[in-house]
């Protein structure tokens, strides 16, 4: 599981910018010697599914280069309340000024992998796939849909760019389903899916007869859901959006559809409690 | 109230660029005309307090400059479900392409602007503050911040670069309190203020003894809380910290703080629903 | 048809900045009075398909929001030796600081498509694809795939990120095409397609009975192809690529193949010579 | 022979985002192991002249510093079809990611070194020079300017702003040759050479008057531009300019001129074939 | 005393940029052996208190990162005319790239500190400061503050952003001292300090009423801010600035007040005389 | 007299991220209304050479393209103590926002030019020119070349990219004069030109020989200048460095030299006190 290098880099720079601005970190550089060095550990204060590793590696070393982290955990390791998961060794200013900037990313992204967990647990059945949307924190999409992976979940597109997806204002200009699935079949290569948002019986027949590769059920209530799937078949991947719960997924997840959709891995955020201690100088 | 206008150019770029990638909206560029126009609502679908006007702005002049977007509604205002907040109108493809990226902001910045509401509610006493601390979603810091003002809260420092802020770490590092703010005040610029991080009343009186600017009392007991206050007076002003909650929050304020600093207002989010519908060619 | 506005800004900015480097248009600043005004006229000095208006516009403006461009031709139209396409008003300076660059633009982008008509001209069949690699020029990629469409032919998957794509390295390191398959298949988004390139009828037979969406023939004869594509009818979309040229592509054509790319509409270009030619003060 | 270093960086950059995005190489991320290690060779599969050793080199380090490439052949030496010219070893991934961006960028500056070479071949005359033109690849002129200097032509200015050249609209505007070089000699710094278009003997006459630096002689015949040759002797360096090709190059030379600079060395391209094969695990 | 490494990359990134252009060192890079290797030594040519050794070693590592510079003498040491102060070995073409620009750093940084030195050694009282003001070159300013800092001086603000200082424009604008901190106390972060500006007797008396942080005494005669002083007693830190020069000083010291902030230690510059000699091939 | 918009645009970007952080103007933004308009007057407090009209427009402009500045005065007019140069109208907080940051430059560009007007004066020579040399600000170089024009200097070369200049470790390097020219020579552009350095008249002899096209006497007697000057005559451009005064600049251009650079014109700052004084609301 992989973290485009070059985007992680862009975004931890402008994060570490935002939080030294240009005088840099005030109190440290002031208060302790450039040669100060120290040995912290990072430990769960609650439980939750680690996400961030290469995030939190990024941010000290984009700063120091000459900071020591080993990491005791894997990402999508569960870990309990109290454990430890790293030891970072290195110039004291150094961890300071990289604290705030890796526990900000490290608690969001595994509150992120903690919660897809959760849904994915609910299901309990791996050929029905929870996936991420686009709802996730602007900037930050890369970060979020890795931790969504590394949660057990899958990733639907990663933006407007990677795959067709038709909803009802696209259908409405284009006159209805079918002439919006030819017209953009024409013009699109060949190598992308062609995903349509229906709301009903009658707009999934007419996704299944000219073809799409995705039919995504919006708000469909239970029962018509499950009359989607089995009119579709194998005809075309079937996902399931909108009004997704802990408390309905099971639910939805029996109607037999392949995809379930879920807003909310990324737009409710619950972060998990970490932190960084200082243990001693090393 | 304002967003630094550059560093806000800055953050939306790089949002549209994650969304946009380097093909575009492959949906709407090939599905719909290039010259047509459409008029689309934003209306609430929960009730909340709405922060994000200046952001929604950003997100369509920068793709499109000749997007009109009028809003009836202003920041900081109580939006009830149901309630339409602007018209957007102009080309319907660039529309289509800010809109997710516009809501992906104004529902967190509404969320955090609505979060933080609630907590100055509860304590209904505009001497105290609320405030924010420096667990905001990295490189969205100075959004998430104007949210908080939005909702009557108040900032903590920005970064580390525009206040002294000594913990744990620091006071161990300079050999105790009365070093460490001796040191630091003999460097630092004297428009900076210090703030010391305390955990009992012996460290209390520390802090007091060399005049720190502002003293937090991190994770304090109630009553250690109302001593502490008590013995400090208007020598400085007093900040509480530290598992801060909607339940304890007005307790917390009964003992007579200056400043309660709340990191779930920003790092605990719960996203406000907010729609963007078409309702007709314009 | 469109570019994605802000990736063609930002290579345009490049572009420019390599022209006039720091102290910009030493000649034309010196000579020319800041408030000389002129007019100048794009001609075609050579036959061919116009592609670029998009880009030439941007270089113009980019430097001077106050030039004026007129188009009288379109991108796509066959323009003849001799013709007119556009007139550009405005100070002369800034369109002699724009002159080399739209020119170079416009002369590469005229020659990929006119040079991708051919092709598709070659094939004169509505159901058959001609489209593009990844072999295009190095940062200046979103462009070429433009002209390729202007000029009737169709883009290939625009990066490692928006298709899978198996060749034959992927496939040993797999284990095979099945392996391959199925476990980028486990991993990948449900809205990606899978395509795989096969260098005989064995491999053939494996991509289709593992459900790839795409299969490439690599370097086929002609018969071993026709026989892949009456294996494969509608299972599979059918990709023939290699060694494709005017001569034989018809030949291709007729084997049935639904797409055929070449390399070769990017990575050899012939610009076709345009001018442009003052033709007085403003 | 150099390549600037800082820009090179810049270029590699844009080229690897380009093809990468931000979900990255979704092929070999999901389906290669982390660390999984190859040897792969890049090898020429027609003749050429070697150019781009350096921005390959850029390519494998800027995505993974951990990467080996050993060269055995030198950029300006001529490969035979079939010869290997380097190693890759290192991390799969890495090397397939950077793959297509680096055989992209190898085979163009190959190309235009080879093409370079048969213009100078053709001449075979070391007091002669061969050169390019601003008509190179926007944003990739710097890498196109290395790669005629290795097919052992020279460069001509690099921009707008490092040399003087009055071309006709210049001329006209300033009222004429003399009054044009009066005027920008009064104007630019000293260490900034003149050169002027002429396209008829009496131009040459007055470019001399005035002491050009060097005096373009622009689509003349061959009788007249051996008149100005001769007229203008050791008093400016003379270069022959347009319509420059392979049959009549030997003609122009014989006429005496300094330089000869031809535009199709960078604005007609033909790539030359050059593959990477993996050749087992390292 | 540490420059925030990151602002530093950026600044002389772009010095760097300025002077190699596209084109890189014609000079050094045609005529020089690239394995051609150097030793140079730093030589003061006239006394001065060096400031800018962090500086220097980012110009050359950032170009080169194997140049090897030793310094004999650190930051803020008085230099005498005649002195070596650093050892620099290398590639020759890339100690003479960064040359000039580590020269240009270090003449103008080494110039701030020697005059900060004077105004300090002239006041020659610990408990009084000597501050910059925000009166830097543009872009340069975190370095121009260190330089300060190495001179002895101390630091005024770093921006508009990191402590408020109302001017008499603020003060009109809010009708009156009183009301204008009422305002922005009501508003900014409780971790800033606010700074009023005032011009008379009267005005102190209000700042103090309302509790100013810092009064800064504009341009007052010598009589009246010792009134000023004597009745703000421990009330604010008192701040003298406006028309400081050498001369006047040590009497406006002795007025009693705290801090002298000093335009001209950043906007009258005269640089110290520095020179790089090649001393051998290394 | 142009200053290259775009790389104007990136250095006003930078100073002005410098001054406002993230945060921005706390002062203004906090106590004046948003809409709250206002009319500011830039006057000279001494009398000095105005340099700089297009760097403040662009700074206010930047922030808020409202903003009005109407400019009585030129770049190159001499200003007396109390003129009044400009009238700025737009929003008061844009205009606090840009103060500092338009002042700081104005102030150093006008300070440079003035610097420069004196030495030219001094002259009183139209046929001999008064040079900068690359000792300029790091970052700002093109500002500070544009002041030296405005002075009615003239510019050296831009870089390291646009001249070639041999100093003697460029010489030592080849071995000797000859050496150096004649291989510079053959590696170059035929566009640029070549400087040499010189240090005696056994020097002055070799440039000659090898048709040098400036040659540079590095700190000479005026009497061993003048010999040069003769001896060269009109084969070359004798151009006069190093120790270069207000005092002695006659003598040195009475030596009969064509060019005199001096260092101090940008490397020695006297900065020109200007005022923006509101004078209303408007």
């Amino acid at each position: 599981m992989n973290i485009n290098n070059k985007q992680l880099d862009k975004i931890v720079e402008n994060a570490l910018k935002e939080d030294l601005g240009f005088a840099g970190d005030i109190t440290s550089d002031n208060l302790i010697a450039d040669c100060h060095e120290s040995k912290a550990i990072l430990k769960f204060k609650e439980k939750g599914v680690l996400a961030g590793i290469p995030v939190v590696k990024k941010v000290f070393s984009k700063y120091d280069s000459d900071i020591c982290i080993d990491f005791f955990k894997q990402d999508g390791e569960v870990i309990e309340n109290g454990e430890s998961i790293a030891e970072i060794k290195g110039n004291t200013c150094s961890i300071l000024k990289g604290e705030r900037t890796a526990l900000n990313f490290l608690q969001r992204l595994t509150g992120i992998a903690t919660q897809t967990a959760k849904y994915v647990d609910k299901v309990n059945n791996d050929s029905i796939r929870i996936t991420d949307t686009r709802k996730t924190t602007p900037t930050l999409r890369i970060l979020e849909k890795y931790a969504v992976r590394v949660g057990s979940g899958y990733n639907h597109r990663f933006g407007l760019y990677d795959a067709v997806m038709l909803k009802d204002n696209h259908i409405i200009a284009a006159g209805g389903i079918k002439k919006a699935v030819k017209k953009i079949r024409s013009q699109i290569s060949h190598t992308v899916k062609i995903e349509v948002e229906v709301e009903n019986f009658k707009q999934v027949k007419k996704a299944v007869s000219v073809k799409a590769d995705i039919i995504m059920l919006d708000n469909m209530e239970l029962d018509e859901m499950e009359k989607a799937v089995n009119y579709i078949g194998e005809q075309a991947i079937v996902e399931a959006s909108g009004g997704i719960t802990l408390e309905n997924i099971k639910a939805v997840a029996n109607t037999g559809v392949n995809v379930i959709s879920i807003g909310a891995l990324t737009h409710q955020l619950k972060s998990i409690d970490i932190s960084l201690d200082f243990v001693g100088e090393s």
